[in-house]
């Protein structure tokens, strides 16, 4: 496979002034943890597969020990009457270029699938194993933030400070080129694990904008697990800190490693 | 060489309903060491070299202070009748893409070999270096693994959970698309060292499927060897860690170590 | 975007011997720092901007939380009836030959306006948090040595020693095909921060060679901010050095971390 | 600049039977220092220069502060009424397939200039700082080694074990294919630094071969320096193993590093 390949699975696919969400793997994995949801509780139907060399040389194993390749795939379904278009995939693209090269493509795909509008889903880094119930959004379009303020989503000047890095962010750039309003909407998230907590704040705001609900039962499952390993891992870095305290000279070369 | 450079030993290679066995460098050598002593003790015969850019920029220097670029081999043999097709080599693709290209050119090649099932080699990462006597698989077709099972492959729901990386996953989620039924047989090894005696047992694993006896004392001979090794190895880590009981501070830093 | 994208917002310019200054990020972002600062003072216009998917796959996020794909942009002004052509930017080419085609492209576009000499500014990184009143320059033409000496630019034989890397060095060695005489000035610069203060040095030389005043206000309020930085890691690092004499072994390892 | 670009300096150049010497960056810059004193000491003429996206994007600063793009250059020059062509250069490329479109490039200039024997020149890094008075050989073509063993090159059965990375192992690779018998030299070396006495050991072998007399003078120069670094070096060691005798858990963490 030398170029990137599409495999439609339905063809005449006609939707019009339709949303896109886009929740590929990120920070947190909250973007692809709302979308997967979504995807099932709305019952999404899968149109697209995109198989790329700039995903990494590598195979999913399914639950039935059958493999497939990494790919990234475009569902679509309905809510409230509105046409609703999903990308979720395994992984984002390994190369810089090849981030440049399937955004282009995303935007093909949403030229064709009529979209009117993109959410692009991410989480946050924070650095900080506390939740913090908040969504953060960025805009390619700065009419847009008056609306999802009063979706809750939170806007703080400059940030992220770093920019957005990776799919989120670049779908969000290119779709300014073709005049599609596009937001970036983050959870908070440590930034050290999976976070279903956040990724429930977030469905929170998305089923806002989109008026629809959804079950997250499933979400809430896997955030009381994750809570058990935070507890466990805050525990732990307590004791970490309390030995430090005893052990002045291996403590200040951690200390210098968390500055660095 | 600006691109894949195919130079075929032999034309006319017409085989019927052949098995593609594919053994390039990868977890403990594992695969690798199968079919280069599969290539001898069958007395394969070597049709096709390829050469990549994908490949490393480096040359192999041989018993003899020769030297040739490194490169895959596609050999031929017979196993009870049965087409037998090997791909080797020295090393897989430095780069991702690489992989992906490499793995449509094997593609091609085993379609032109009229190859109608495929199995890939590899080894499956324990962190553990006692030996393991299994035989992990994955497929991608549902249907071939109660036929494995009886040939001794374990299959674990969701195993590997990160997926098959490389020339050896790849390869089953290409030949999805071409209907070619592919198996990934993986022998449990350490993942720090070469590693003849899971090869061995793998050796075990495809004989049977096969249906063929193969001499396996060179492997028997070479695993007798690294098995001081990995005897040094144990009573090392066994000194290190009494030493670390003593030394309290030393040794939880290194603690941390092996959990990140 | 599977090419780099040249964005024009203005047709039919036409300069006249004019001179390009080249600011982008790099050590300390001193080069960057004089030409935003330029841009802003001389009232500049920008006239091209240039998307690439050699710069990281990345949005900007803007004072009003609305993003921007990461690009290079060309601005044109005038100085003392001297066209002045600048060229500033949020990133470098993530990619080695990312560089070379973009500053290939680069020398286009510097043809197209005429331009007939070219400054790129940079830092150059002394490892010593101290500031040195100093800026270096090397040429791809000897003979722009003694005029450059009168503006208090210093050269050394050699120097600097691991050559210039990025694009202040690489469109000083392409303008040399294209017969433009070209410096660069490096402002010297500890290598660890931000440094206006080296950008102001840096501005002082450059206003001197173009023969105009530049209010550098905004470069002393940011340099006074960083002083205050400075003047806190310069105490943090002698607490730090008394801490190890007083602790042999901890010490040593940190001060061969120093020599390697 | 997005293709690699050969300047030719001069036209017509029509050589017989001539013998081609690689020596680019590499261990210990051993080839280097041999090749770079050879186009001095035998009054080379620069016919080539190389220029290429596939080298660091970075210009050299000369002695008098002007710049150049790294390149490669090929010289000719006589020895003994034979011609010889030297491959000289700043960098080897920075792409694992830079490595191998060059090399091809290389080796259409030798068809081009009549190559008919190839001499690749390197260090083989011993981890050692003792010095050893050995150059050591691995060719394309068996039939070279005994005519190199007079001239006291030393072969050793499948060394180096590693195999030979990069051009001084790749041209012997590619020249294979054009039936162009090449041998790689190597000068043993401790591979931590420049080293002047290795390349003192591998122009004797050379020199030898073909059959001239060459001024090392510079390069003992160069190596008296070295060894004042060198007997440092040796001596800090030694004091650093002796406080580590006196200081277990520390010289522990340390000596782990040294095993890995």
């Amino acid at each position: 496979m030398k170029e990137t390949k599409v495999v439609r699975l339905k063809n005449d696919v006609r939707l019009d002034k339709s949303i896109l969400l886009v929740g590929l793997p990120g920070v947190g994995h909250v973007g692809k943890l709302v979308v997967d949801l979504l995807i099932e509780e709305l019952d999404a139907e899968k149109i697209i597969e995109i198989y790329s060399p700039h995903f990494p040389p590598q195979v999913v194993v399914d639950e039935d020990s059958t493999v497939r390749l990494v790919n990234n795939e475009f569902f679509i379904c309905k809510a409230n009457d509105t046409d609703i278009v999903i990308l979720a995939g395994d992984q984002q693209s390994a190369t810089g270029n090849g981030h440049y090269e399937l955004g282009e493509l995303y935007m093909q795909i949403a030229d064709e699938l009529n979209v009117s509008r993109i959410y692009t889903l991410g989480g946050f880094p924070t650095g900080q194993l506390d939740h913090i119930e908040e969504v953060m959004g960025a805009v390619n379009d700065a009419s847009m933030i008056e609306e999802l303020k009063e979706h809750n989503v939170i806007f703080r000047d400059h940030e992220p400070g770093g920019g957005i890095v990776g799919a989120a962010g670049l779908i969000l750039g290119l779709s300014k080129f073709r005049d599609i309003g596009a937001a970036c909407l983050m959870g908070m998230t440590s930034g050290y694990m999976v976070d279903p907590k956040s990724a429930q704040s977030l469905m929170d705001v998305l089923s806002s904008i989109l008026g629809i609900e959804v079950d997250v039962s499933k979400l809430e499952e896997r955030a009381k697990d994750m809570e058990k390993v935070v507890a466990n891992l805050m525990e732990a870095k307590q004791q970490q800190q309390q030995q430090q305290q005893m052990m002045p000279d291996s403590s200040r070369e951690e200390d210098l490693g968390y500055i660095g």
